[in-house]
C-alpha cells in the first residue's frame, strides 16, 4: 500500500518569525503532492527538503490572506522557467481570483503548461475535486475573509492478495487482478473459492482534514468525522481568547475541542502568532482536551501510513 | 563621517537554487535603509540578518520580473502588521503598476502607512529622488522588457573642523557649525583666520550603481564616471555568450568592461545563472578584464566608507 504523508513547510502566521515559515504543506498521496496553501518562500522550502516541485499537480489556498499564497507567483514562475508541460490545477475561494489574474497576466507569458483556476464559494460544503487516487472536499471556514478547510482522502484500495493461498490454489498471475477486484476464482476441477477467502481486506483510506484559518467551527466535527489526522490552526492560548474572537482564530484549547468532536486519530496545531516564542503553553491547553496532539513544526514529515 | 555599506540579500537570477536567492540589497546610507529589488524572502533574509526593516525608506525595483519583485506584496504586508506609520516611496518602471495595485487593492487593507509609488519611464535618465542624505538617478538598462538601474549618491557632507585649530583660538562650540558651512573666524583682537585653515576637505561623497538585468549598455560607463563600486550582473560566462545576448543579460567579461569604461572603484558580479554550481569561472572572466572585482554572494556586507 503506498504511503500517505504530510510535510509541513511553514506553520507560523502573518508575521514572519525567525522560527516559523508562513502557511504551507504538501500532502504526498500514492506518489501525487498535493500542496496545501503556498506562503511566501515555498518553493525554497521544496527545494532545501528535497520535494520535487514538478510533481505538484494540485493546489489548494484556504484563503487571500498574504501568508497564505504569497508564494504563488514565484512558484507558478519557476514551474515555467524549469519547462512543466503538465497541467497543473488551483482552487481557492473566488475572492482569490484577481491575484491570480494579475500574476498570470503581468508575469507568465510564454509559459507551457495548462492552468485551471476553480474559483470556489467559500460558503458550500462541496466535493471539488476527485481523481482515482484521492478526492477533496471543501470545509466553509469562518474567518475574516472567505475561507474554505479541505478534506483529503485517498479513494478505497482493493484488498490484498494472500500469497500462500494463491500458491496453495495454483492460481496463474493473470487471475490475479480479478480477484482483487471481486471475482472468485473457479478450478480445473469445477471448485470454487470464494474472493474472500484469497485475499485480506484493504487498508482503509487514509483522511486528512486542513483547517486554518478559523474560528471555531461548530459544524466542522460532523464533517470530517474520524479524520486519522486533522490540522487545525491554534493561532493563540486561552489567556488570548479575546485576541482570537476579534481577529477570527482559534485557541488551542478550541482546536482540540473540535478535533474531540470529530474522533479525530490525531491533531496538529499550527498557525501559531508571533507573540509565542515557546509554543508549550499551546500544547499544554491542546492536550487537556485532545491527548493526541502535537505542535507543527517547519521541516516535519507525518506519515499516516508508512 | 557616517557609513555606506551594501548588504547583499539575493544575487541568484530567476531560476532559485539552494546557493542563490533572487534579487535584492540592502543600501545603508546616513542610517537610512534603501532596498534595492525585493526578490522573494527578502523580508526573511531582513530578518535573519538583523537588519530592521521598519527603517527601509525608499524602495527602487529594476523591473518587472518575478526575481526582482515577488518579495514586495509580504513586505508591504508585514509593515502593515508592524504598524508602521512612517511613509514608504517605491519607485519602479510604469510596468511593474499594475502588480502594486493589485496588492493595495487585495491584501492591504486598513494599511496605516503611506505608499508612495513612482512609475517611471524607462528610456530616460533622470534624477527621481533627492533627500539631504543621498540622490537617485535612474539609469536606462537593456532588457526583454523596461528595466531601470540606479546611481544613489551620497550628497556633499562638511568639511571636518581640526579640533587643535579649533582650540589654539578658543573658537566658543557655537561657531563650529558656520564654520564646517565656509565662515571665517574673526577673533576677539580682530585677526580673521580662514574657515580652510579650521578644516579638513570633506570625504568625497559614495556613489554606487545597481544595474541589473541588462545586455551590456555602451552608454552606462559614461553615466556613472568614477563610481566607487558598481554592482552589474553577469549572468552568464562568455561560452553562453549567445545565450545571454538572446535572453538580454551580459557576460562576467561584458560586466568587467563597463566597470573599466567607467573608471569604477571596484565591481560586484551577481545574477548568476543557475547553470554554475561553481561562479569562479565568471571571476576569472571578469577580472582578466577589471581586476578589482568579486562576486557577490547571500549576506555580503560592502562598506564603501566605514
Amino acid at each position: 500500500m503506498p504511503s500517505f504523508k504530510i510535510n509541513v513547510l511553514g506553520c507560523g502566521s502573518a508575521l514572519p518569525t525567525s522560527h516559523h515559515l508562513p502557511s504551507a504543506q504538501i500532502v504526498e498521496v500514492r506518489g501525487k503532492l498535493i500542496l496545501l496553501d503556498c506562503g511566501e518562500g515555498v518553493q525554497l522550502q521544496l527545494r532545501n527538503r528535497h520535494l520535487n516541485l514538478m510533481r505538484i499537480s494540485h493546489i489548494f489556498i484556504t484563503h487571500a490572506h498574504g501568508d497564505h499564497c504569497f508564494g504563488l507567483p514565484g512558484l507558478l514562475s519557476t514551474f515555467s522557467l524549469l519547462g512543466r508541460k503538465t497541467p497543473l490545477h488551483i482552487f481557492a475561494p473566488a475572492t482569490l481570483q484577481p491575484f491570480f489574474d494579475c500574476i498570470f497576466r503581468d508575469f507568465c507569458y510564454g509559459i507551457q503548461y495548462e492552468v485551471t483556476f476553480t474559483p470556489l464559494d467559500s460558503e458550500q460544503r462541496q466535493s471539488i475535486f476527485e481523481c482515482q487516487s484521492f478526492r477533496v472536499t471543501s470545509l466553509p471556514l469562518r474567518h475574516r475573509v472567505p475561507c474554505c478547510g479541505y478534506l483529503i482522502e485517498e479513494q478505497p484500495s482493493l484488498p490484498h492478495i494472500i500469497p500462500e493461498m494463491i500458491a496453495a490454489y495454483d492460481i496463474p498471475h493473470w487471475a490475479i487482478s480479478n480477484i482483487k477486484a471481486g471475482a472468485d476464482w473457479t478450478s480445473a476441477d469445477g471448485s470454487v473459492i470464494a474472493h474472500e477467502q484469497l485475499t485480506r481486506p484493504a487498508d482503509p483510506p487514509c483522511r486528512y482534514a486542513y483547517c486554518t484559518d478559523t474560528l471555531p467551527n461548530p459544524e466542522l466535527p460532523a464533517w470530517i468525522e474520524g479524520v486519522d489526522m486533522l490540522y487545525h490552526e491554534a493561532t493563540y492560548a486561552d489567556a488570548d481568547m479575546s485576541k482570537a474572537v476579534l481577529v477570527g482564530h482559534s485557541t488551542a484549547r478550541q482546536a482540540a475541542a473540535i478535533a474531540r468532536d470529530a474522533n479525530a486519530g490525531r491533531l496538529l496545531i499550527g498557525h501559531f502568532s508571533a507573540r509565542y516564542s515557546d509554543e508549550s503553553i499551546l500544547l499544554r491547553e491542546a492536550q487537556e482536551i485532545f491527548p493526541a496532539t502535537d505542535l507543527a513544526f517547519e521541516g516535519q514529515e507525518v506519515a499516516l501510513r508508512v
